[in-house]
């Protein structure tokens, strides 16, 4: 250990280090490096030199694209996690779990040009690994490894993208995924339709206004691509401009593919007339008898599966929603079939139309995936959806602050205090008895806490009941049990507590 | 793209390579490197080329130390979460979340030699990151950050550690800690008494067999020290030369004390006394008198609260699985005040003493650890307790698999079915009627399954009932309801289908 004078020395000529790159205008990054030693020197002192708050607190703060969730935020997280496990319950489904990271070369060839965005972590000697960049990939690695070729689960968990956050937007850097998806070879379209259904479902309960479902067919995409005259090696990138409809009109999306990828202008065109096409089963029709795309085997398979995907999707009842939008194209490599996105709807002024305000579903089938980990390439036809909850507790968490109720962040029925000092021992007693017995129970950890400060406490955290001690209830074997909001006390004998906390105080549901 | 036949030719050579390396007896990382090589090429071609199983399967893993959780684990698994989240709950514990990676920073300097096993994030631009190694510094850094003095709250979530695994005794790279801790200024010892009380119901809940929960204090541990002549700089080094005694006999310890940390004999064996020592509030008031011990200010406090603490664990019952061991010691550093550790009893032979075989549960007092973070080094103390939920769901499993009690994986009630061909749309239709009502149903994803299957199909799954429609019962407007147990068939009114289905199969609850 060096001496405290020697690290103080060492603070002072580092504080000035900082100053004098400021004053040099040196990079962030330089000053960030200088100002973790300054840290560093600090943590040796305990924290006793305290004249330097901004620089200090400089490191006081969770990586760039993440947060934490306060009480407040887990109490309303929960709420939708239980919407959303209990739609996937509703429809069969098992969960697993997979870890945080994965071997590099698992996620290796499955993003496309997002795979940039996948973390690394540091070669620490052994396996390069990496995060999870979503659950579908760790699922079709876990359906090849254990050999399962029928299964129907879920998968709530983190994933990891070094994206440019943007938090605002409820867009982070580590996210929650929430995935169902069904693997298996089935008749054509069934688990594909309860995919939109479950989505329709969520979204309907979690209560975050109008949406809409688009749907579309990666293999009619294709298609179409290949009847205007895209050759074959330009799909994929013809289809990430098209994926860009979404944010972009299409004049600029038309010279993006003509200008920076080549597509000749009139190949252009005729994708931009198909690209603009909204409807249901009938824009299916329409489009089954188009003559350029009766020619493609490709596009005519991704339109009969989209027609009796709405066929499917009617007796589900929730056409409403859904819309068959041929300018989806979803950015991912791995997708084979049928795509879905679920878009939240802000409403414009009397008959205007809404406004899409960002995705929060997206998924689609993937038949090939499972067989790039085989080392016979056995195909596992799958299909699945992931709910995208950030920006739905975003929503959620806005709409609570904006109302009036207020949010609990412990389930706890009843407060043991006491009036008068000296109290402590009877007061652990009486509240080790009510745990026994189940009940959620709370003490004051002091040894004389005065009857005010412990009410106020209840009044704080919206514990309804409290249970009082004093010398006379002791004698008597029985507890005043006071109402904290009607502020009514009752006495009840010590035997008939438990019954009477859990009457006045029910115990919440977690569900 | 290159051509297929470039590509076998490459994975020709590839594969010679790979049988010359292992004829070399080359090192594993060798061959894993050209093996990875070897996928890569095997991937390209979409997994045609098959006759090299072996090779191929290899990469098919989790990174070393973790593990895929199956459906049947899950549901073990959040049995146990249930029991514990209960019992967080019953003590009116808040939850919070943090991300999985903190600033590099933010955890220096807190774990003492165990710092070399903290994951690092790969340099990609930007901060540098590490994956959490425990709850509790991100709990810490989550305090100060956001001046938060007052909290108790539990935190349930995976932690990072490259440790050498064993998996087969429970000890894994990614693994759940769940925490339950109390910041905040009180009266000493209440809720420290709390923490062993926690520890306590839920080891009983689990039902794992008999535990022991260990106590003692770093104040005390750090008294001894002194009254036997450790020079101060060593205490901690010492400490950590203690932790072992759980795994190694007091010959080994003292020996690495004596020829390693260069402790004087005379001192090694004083400290050899005074660790071996076992008791309860009996102990503390033997080492209250102890006259070496009535010298160290230290010693007394901790002595003073060990006391303290057993009067507070008498009062709720606890006492009957709790040890004050002079040899526990936590090799984390940022503890200052009572410590925990809790370890599982094997019962031997009649009238033998058990064996404890690894810990599940630690923790303790940490009072400055909040400061480190705080601008001003303002000082939070801190008590907690970390439940290692990885071993308590080995042994859950062990004894599930055990029983002859079968785990279902999934809670649906009822699997709506037909006898006949061509009723796909009618099973489709009241599907969605039986989801709309919150029934949890599934149809099995063909156009015309056999009824025989259907029913095999609930027999594997657990299904308890089966909604049969036929041609008949849809005339009739009614459904032949089946218990798949007793085989007994009863026909419902469509409309009267929900409340039946409730009535036969209760929804089952979460908790």
């Amino acid at each position: 250990m060096e001496s405290k004078a020697s690290i103080k020395e060492q603070i002072r000529v580092q504080t000035e280090v900082i100053s004098t790159l400021k004053a040099q205008k040196a990079s962030q990054e330089q000053i960030d490096k200088e100002l973790s030693k300054l840290l560093q020197l600090k943590a040796q002192l305990g924290g006793e030199d305290d004249d330097d708050e901004d620089k200090h607190s400089f490191v006081l703060k969770t990586p760039k694209g993440t947060r934490d969730f306060n009480p407040k935020q887990m109490a309303i997280r929960e709420k939708v996690f239980d919407i959303i496990v209990s739609c996937f319950k509703r429809h069969g489904a098992e969960t697993i779990d997979t870890p945080v990271f994965e071997l590099k070369e698992t996620l290796m060839g499955k993003y496309g040009e997002d795979s940039k965005l996948i973390y690394d972590l540091k070669d620490q000697g052994g396996e390069l690994l990496s995060l999870r960049y979503d659950l579908t990939v760790p699922f079709a690695r876990y359906l090849a490894m254990n050999k399962i070729t029928n299964i129907r689960r879920y998968h709530i968990a983190k994933v990891y993208r070094r994206d440019n956050p943007a938090m605002t937007r409820g867009r982070f850097r580590e996210f929650y995924q929430c995935d169902f998806d069904v693997a298996g070879h089935y008749d054509p379209m069934i688990p594909d339709a309860e995919c939109v259904r479950i989505v329709h479902e969520i979204l309907s309960k979690v209560g975050v206004g109008d949406f809409r479902i688009k749907v579309n067919d990666r293999r009619l995409l294709d298609g179409m691509f290949a009847v205007c005259g895209v050759p074959e090696e330009k799909f994929r990138t013809v289809c990430s401009s098209v994926d860009k409809l979404d944010k972009a009109p299409w004049q600029d999306v038309r010279a993006e593919m003509v200008n920076e990828k080549g597509v000749a202008p009139k190949t252009a065109d005729q994708i931009g007339a198909y690209v603009s096409k909204r409807g249901g089963k009938d824009l299916a029709e329409e489009l089954l008898r188009d003559p350029k795309l009766a020619q493609n085997e490709q596009a005519q398979e991704g339109l009969k599966d989209m027609k009796l995907l709405f066929e499917y999707l009617q007796l589900f009842k929730v056409t409403d929603k859904v819309v068959f939008d041929l300018s989806l194209a979803r950015g991912l490599d791995y997708y084979t079939g049928v795509i879905y996105e679920a878009v939240l709807i802000q409403p414009q002024g009397a008959g205007e139309e809404g406004v899409a305000v960002g995705s929060v579903a997206g998924g689609g089938r993937y038949d090939y995936l499972v067989g790039m980990f085989d080392p016979k390439g056995k195909k596992v036809p799958c299909v699945g959806v992931s709910i995208g909850i950030e920006r739905l507790f975003s929503i959620m968490e806005q709409k609570t602050e904006n109302s009036a109720e207020k949010v609990r962040t412990t389930e706890t029925q009843v407060l043991v205090a006491s009036a008068q000092k000296d109290l402590l021992e009877e007061r652990l007693k009486l509240v080790a008895e009510l745990w026994d017995a189940g009940i959620k129970a709370e003490v004051v950890y002091k040894a004389n806490p005065k009857l005010l400060n412990q009410l106020q406490y209840c009044e704080e955290t919206g514990i309804p009941l409290v249970a009082i001690l004093g010398e006379q209830e002791l004698k008597d074997g029985v507890v005043k049990l006071r109402c904290v909001a009607s502020r009514e006390e009752v006495e009840v004998s010590r035997a008939q507590l438990v019954a009477e906390v859990n009457r006045r105080a029910p115990p919440q549901q977690r569900c």
